[in-house]
């Protein structure tokens, strides 16, 4: 019986051996057929890109959700195995992080006017291992089969989705297991970031080898993590450059209730909806993402990709009743968007992208056309900051300085509220001998920093400055504090 | 007798008549000597331009100052007779209209690298006929023969030499005794452009049509009007721009007084000067002028010009006591300023401007050095603002809004002192398509407008949408409401 027992042991461990190696086998397979060979108009590059879908419950046949990602492996082939694995998510909520983040901002390939890629000489993947993800469902090529699941859309479920995403990419590419990992965003993913961290982080407690993530910290830009301060920063910092009236700045002041703790009095008149609308039109022509830009005035390139979502979740709270602001989605360059939307539309690419292969009903848009509703947005992000940051992950919060939807006065005194103690006092960073912008850092790890004349989407208009920000964020360095 | 009588009285008539006109031709061949033939470096163009002294007291041979003027006629030569005349006036105090407004900012011929003229095509003599003066003596090619002279100079001095520059002018040029007459400038003519404003009013009332100036308003720029209010907006702007600390901030704004008022008791504490030194710190190693500009980092257009001045009358006065503060007076350009330096001392330069005849002892500088202390400075302008604007003046204030040294917020806050009804609230302004600023009308004539991303020197910054601005300011329209 011993030896019939430990025969039967033996022939299921080589039978679950087996499978591991078959799914080993199929995910390399998989990842081969992922490699993206032929994008029309990229100019030639040493190191690999795939792109494709990770379905999020294979196992669940019925339940048919898939992510699209589009990874660059470091920039120099030397490189990919000591350099960080870093996913990049941007906010919306709804938008994608492919047509803004990999091609409008910190990828290497930036879509242009005419339909062709211009290699990025600021590319983060200059620094990491670069994975842009759409998610949740609804947001770009990523899809489901059940429409109903587009009605149930929130902060929980593209947590948790972004989550079962990772463990089956990290399937795909278990090489990159071990690299150290880090999660970075802007805008609303500000809340993205650090929830995703924080289930990474809680499911780490109790994983296996296998679904262990190497999550050593996160970083944030211009990003949406207290709706009570972001609100009242953004009012502040509206007066302060000049673009509302006196009266209209001390109407919200004293008429608009900031805060959105739901056990107090709201004290919010019946006018705060007046002024909302007022401060909405001081906005409304002029790029509020980079108040000192000039606006797109083609109207080719304007569009209401958005003006479907947020009707639920738009930070800031005392601004969300207003039709206006649904406009002004967390994150879009109203320039440069259009190309994008262009060009992940066309068949060519997407072939070369594998991507579209269920054939959407709805065409391609950089902020989702399809996502109704949001059902969660929790007001505030800081107890999920200060919890990760006890957990003794890296944080660092940046914040391009000319952006008036997420300003600097916003996270100024959104970092203020968790009353930090401070280690190193406000100073000025350097990047090829020009202030760079102003850093504080804080016990316990946390860093705030600025980039100087930098709108919302800090890569489009700092490149060089950003991808030194990064570079320093992921070797944990002091930033520079002197000009040469 | 009856006869006699009518005979002397004929034969005075006819000496006077005569001496007017041996005055005026000796004018009118002073005139003909001043006019510019072979500036060096300049290109052709279809206008006049004269340059060249104003003795300011003739009759007293013993009192031999002088103040040199650059006019530029109207761009088009139709436009001569129908076009103003707007006298431009720098601030420092000390520094030149000739070396910044005429040479860097807004006058046709704009001094380059290379040491030739660039012509401008956004010159305000395209709307106006431009005279430029270098005042008060110690300025520039401006000269006094008695070198006791510099050590009694301030406001009032200014305001008085400056008028009595005028009479000389106009009996110079008495083509444009006629002509609406406009003072605007930048800076710390917020001080010189009211003051000589209100003593040409004055003495308007009692004056004969010889001395009789036909002053129509007057337009500032990033003007010091309110020591108290400016300070507070310094301060404010920098905190809600990410320049300084929240610590900083807070220090400031409890520790030092911004009260200017003699009576009140004053409750800056000892740790005020401390935070000064601080704030001075935080803006040592970026442009305050233009806070999202590059600096210039060659040393050769490091200049020390104005380290010397400033001692006494450096705005807010509560940085006045620390001498970082000297380093930056109110109103150069780092970058342009060397270049106007090295033209200007240059002797083919010199004669065919018809400057520096009397051969100064010292070198020609943009901001004066031999300026050692300033006497007077009111620390409030407003009380002038007031007055001329209820005597029916048109009154535009500016503010280019990327600014830290005299920022929009502390134009905000010193207009707001005058408690002014408003007419029209803040509302954008456009031009070319975009929004150009925001403009606030109030009753009685007063309008503050701001140059949007423009810094302290506007047309420097913004040279379009500044001529814009004044060619609106000229006719008295009000600016574009809409963008089309």
């Amino acid at each position: 019986m011993a030896f019939f027992r430990n025969s039967i042991f033996f022939i299921l461990l080589l039978a679950t051996a087996a499978a591991v190696e078959l799914e080993a086998d199929r995910e390399a397979r998989r990842r081969e057929s992922d490699r993206v060979t032929d994008l029309p108009g990229q100019p030639p590059v040493k190191f690999n890109h795939y792109a494709g879908y990770v379905k999020l419950r294979p196992e669940q046949p019925q339940d048919q959700k898939a992510l699209f990602y589009w990874f660059f492996e470091a920039h120099e082939p030397n490189d990919v195995a000591s350099k960080p694995l870093v996913l990049w998510l941007n906010g919306g909520p709804g938008c994608s992080s492919i047509a803004y983040g990999a091609a409008q901002e910190l990828g290497p390939f930036l879509v242009q006017s005419n339909g062709q890629l211009k290699l990025n000489d600021f590319s983060w993947n200059k620094a990491a291992n670069m994975l842009f993800l759409e998610a949740p469902i609804g947001v770009g090529y990523s899809y489901t089969n059940k429409t109903t699941d587009l009605e149930k859309l929130g902060d929980k479920i593209t947590a948790e989705d972004s989550y079962a995403f990772l463990i089956g990419w990290f399937k795909r590419f278990p090489n990159f297991k071990l690299h150290h990992f880090y999660v970075a965003g802007e805008s609303y993913a500000g809340h993205y970031v650090p929830q995703l961290a924080d289930m990474i982080h809680e499911r780490n407690q109790n994983s296996s080898k296998d679904t262990f993530i190497n999550l050593k910290g996160f970083m944030i830009g211009n990003a949406a993590i207290d709706d009570e301060r972001d609100s009242k920063g953004m009012v502040e910092y509206a007066w302060t450059h000049g673009i509302i009236s006196d009266k209209l700045y001390h109407n919200i002041m004293n008429e608009c209730s900031f805060t959105t703790d739901s056990n107090s009095t709201n004290q919010t008149t019946t006018h705060c909806e007046e002024h909302a609308r007022g401060f909405s039109l001081a906005y409304s022509h002029i790029d509020i993402y980079s108040i000192y830009s000039p606006i797109c005035l083609s109207s080719s390139s304007t569009s209401n990709f958005t003006s479907s979502i947020l009707l639920t979740a738009t930070p800031p709270r005392i601004f969300s009743m207003h039709e206006l602001w649904h406009k002004l989605p967390l994150g879009y360059d109203p320039c440069t968007e259009a190309y994008a939307n262009k060009f992940f539309n066309r068949e060519d690419v997407q072939r070369a992208l594998h991507a579209n292969v269920t054939k959407l009903s709805y065409p391609y848009t950089p902020c989702s056309g399809v996502i109704q509703q949001w059902t969660d947005s929790p007001t505030s992000i800081l107890p999920t900051i200060q919890k990760l940051l006890n957990a003794g992950l890296r944080i660092w919060v940046y914040s391009g300085d000319t952006d008036g939807r997420v300003p600097i006065t916003s996270t100024r005194y959104s970092i203020n509220k968790m009353e930090l103690e401070i280690e190193e006092e406000w100073r000025a960073w350097y990047h090829k001998q020009e202030v760079a912008g102003w850093v504080e850092t804080y016990k316990g790890g946390l860093i705030l920093a600025t980039v100087r004349g930098a709108g919302h989407q800090v890569p489009v208009f700092a490149p060089q400055q950003s991808l030194a920000l990064f570079s320093y964020f992921l070797s944990a360095n002091t930033l520079p504090s002197t000009r040469s």
